[in-house]
């Protein structure tokens, strides 16, 4: 069995957020004893990775992490015309990847304790992103 | 419902290529209502990671973003004897992984506008690289 | 057809570790024609990867790469207080991943001649890690 649903986020700023709670109130998985969650952005300068939920400063670490080893600018980037944010958004979103798939058990996501979905928003201006999400079980 | 191809892809040189035609010939999802792809890199110097479809300079870009930030040589390899393109060709892989999933819905791949799927070749001469797809829906 | 299952790996120390043999002891899938197998880490500071399975100094040269490009005390983290090595791991584990999906062909895992799974351990002690592994058919 198979269900999907396409939805858009509101807008967030630049950096990583967590949006586990957002995506799981689209979906219901009350009943699935045992399938799996995919969820996919259809967006190529942003990202969904799966780290910790509790501590905000690892997401402003992501950030700060990412800016660095991603930088703007670089004097080989031949694709600048679209900003200095441009490029390093492609980059950072396939070094983090483009989806996430997570287990479900008995009616639940099978997280981790200290797991949650992240939104990386890697765009100054991103505006709204589209999310795929599908369940199957 | 599955199926699942296994095909090899022509050698590509060393960079990033646009393959997402090249997949869709050799599957039917015209009738698939809602489903996922999965596209799996049977090679662990190559890589496949989702990204923008249109300006060819992005994918120029990534092969310069990867080539400076996973370097050739370094002086802590310990695995060079395949060559110098070798050891950072599996880091590259790792980084960006040796698979894609992408959810089907009505009879189409759901990626956004700007997004195709890519091979990262990551060796000087690779070779004739074998893909399997799965279809599940 | 879905099948799951939870268990707990051995504590590994810090580094890259192949465990292909460890999550296939716990599945049956000889009698699946095509599938995909699903394998999720339940922590947010190790990964799971798929690289080269035979030399091990490929796994030695992961470790070393991944310690110089995400640094441990970097000036900028502000996540510092479970030690040095505790924000790298959460930036490790996001760079390298937290699933893998293998297809999985005529009874066995389809992976290349030289492919197998890795453990990305990136803590100093991380202790016993939980994965899910789920077959579906």
């Amino acid at each position: 069995m198979i269900s999907q649903i396409e939805f858009s986020l509101e807008p967030f700023k630049r950096g990583f957020h967590l949006i586990t709670d957002e995506i799981t109130s689209h979906i219901d998985i009350g009943s699935i004893e045992a399938g799996l969650l995919h969820v996919f952005i259809k967006h190529t300068s942003a990202s969904l990775t799966i780290n910790e939920n509790a501590d905000p400063t690892v997401r402003l670490d992501f950030e700060s992490h990412f800016n660095r080893f991603v930088p703007e600018d670089a004097p080989y980037y031949k694709h600048d015309y679209e900003g200095s944010d441009d490029m390093p958004a492609h980059l950072k979103s396939s070094t983090l990847g483009s989806s996430v798939t997570i287990p479900i058990t008995s009616g639940r996501l099978n997280l981790g304790t200290w797991q949650g979905i992240y939104l990386g928003e890697h765009r100054d201006r991103g505006g709204s992103r589209k999310l795929v999400v599908t369940v199957y079980y």
